[in-house]
């Protein structure tokens, strides 16, 4: 089924305790396609600035991913700066500096509006009720969104919430959204608030989703070298949107699997600097690691 | 098949966001032997002072656990004092006066010395040690310990590790002893050092067990009201080893299901203060939660 997302390009430059990259590509959208990708076509709606080369975007497009939706302002592309602890799960944020990002106004090509499939990625709420205004009759739109927005938009964000079928968000952001310390019943708050579909990401320690009362737990990947968590989370989403657009059955059994393919697409992304690992990540790494995967956590 | 503790028997004097209680019954011997008589007989090891009134073991008793392995000495019983803080998986410890414990010297008596099952809850290795040499063909050997033996009495520890099966550990605790951030290399430090089956603990993201290069990861169970955490590693262990010392099977089969029951059954016990919930908690409550659980895990 058609999978379109909306959110960002950029360039990172990235610390970890492990090395340092200057200006890689990144970007949401950019990790959320790149992962998708290996399961099913993805339509790219973004904007970058007159100093990006459309060429670095290759190796993704040639897996299906239609980046005619990224439309090129004058001025530079998004860019951002992060530092990571040797508790790789912590984070400091270096820079942002949001260029062009700063008045991206999504327009969605005609041919991406009979989309099936929506991943709003993490941007601005108001934008993001924009875009679900100008796609058609999706079936299944699952948002993200970010502390930034929970603090600063509320109103709008809880616009959103009321119009997607499923949201996708980390441990400290559900706690901030919902108000409530302890996951279980910051999930049953945002449940009330709109969606259907909870996933809960914990880094580390792994994910679960919500749908209709039941839970479903899943271990993080045991992954020996994480050199860089940026892009997890995007392309914990692909991976699970992906695995979904491509069943194209809307059940509680897929949502699962699509959580593993989730959970397994991510710990790829974690072992290489920026979307460097997708550069010759193959599907039948993919499906050998779902594999080991399946098995770990059966009994 | 008969199982044997060796550990603490306290009072616990517990802060946390949601009460407090002052003196209330603790420790690990306690713990463990609370939560496995759900599932198999058990022996305890341990001593207490000439304050205590061996009447406030009498719930335990009843179901099954022989505390004959109980001597009491002149002196006060062990005391604890912590305090949890909002993230209720920190806590500050307020005082540890060991009393009687601090000359705790284990006496297995001579109808315990052929148990078949044993648990070295968290105390000085050096008499972990002194344990298995008065225990006399057992067949599965499973050890706790702490922070302050990793440290204080790494040599001791060292010795103990050659001589059991298996070790339950925390997450912090693991990192500490194998020197490695990364848990996945941390298993395998450790296991190099003696232990085959190696489980790592991690609050309310779970658990995980290693054996003979196979990893089983299973999430904590979805508690809404955790009151007090206290004694949750060793309800753990002790549902653990409980359904272990039930079931007789030694492989990765029955451990993967010995983690799950240790989960459910600590889950119970973080639902109130100290050993409380142990008081009325019956088999019956946790078989549902066990089928919730294998329910939540399964795809």
């Amino acid at each position: 089924m058609s999978l379109l997302v909306v959110g960002s390009i950029a360039f990172d430059t990235l610390e970890t305790p492990f090395g340092k990259v200057d200006e890689t590509l990144g970007g949401s959208a950019t990790f959320f396609s790149a992962s998708a990708s290996y399961l099913n076509p993805v339509r790219v709606v973004a904007v970058v600035g007159s100093d990006f080369d459309n060429k670095v975007l290759d190796f993704i497009k040639k897996r299906g991913v239609d980046f005619s939706g990224v439309y090129t302002e004058e001025g530079e592309t998004f860019r951002w700066a992060a530092k990571y602890q040797k508790d790789i799960n912590q984070r400091e944020t270096l820079y942002t500096h949001l260029n062009v990002f700063q008045d991206f106004k999504p327009k969605i090509p005609e041919k991406f509006r009979e989309s099936k499939f929506v991943f709003l990625a993490n941007i601005d709420p108001d934008l993001q009720n924009e875009v679900l205004n100008q796609v058609k009759n999706p079936e299944f739109v699952i948002m993200d969104t970010m502390n930034l927005w929970i603090n600063g938009k509320r109103e709008s964000l809880i616009n959103v919430l009321k119009n997607v079928n499923g949201i996708v968000l980390n441990d400290s952001e559900i706690r901030e959204l919902s108000g409530e310390f302890n996951l279980i019943k910051a999930v049953k708050v945002i449940n009330r608030l709109g969606p259907e579909i909870i996933v809960v990401k914990k880094g580390e320690h792994g994910s679960f989703i919500y749908n209709n009362d039941e839970f479903f737990f899943a271990p993080a990947y045991p992954v020996e070298e994480v050199l860089d968590p940026t892009g997890a989370g995007d392309s914990f989403a692909g991976g699970f949107m992906g695995y979904i657009a491509k069943s194209g059955s809307l059940n509680f059994s897929e949502y699962k699997k699509g959580l593993i393919l989730g959970t397994v697409v991510s710990s790829f992304c974690v072992e290489r600097f920026g979307i460097e690992r997708f550069k010759y990540l193959t599907k039948e790494e993919i499906d050998e690691r779902a594999d080991i995967f399946f098995n770990m956590i059966k009994l």
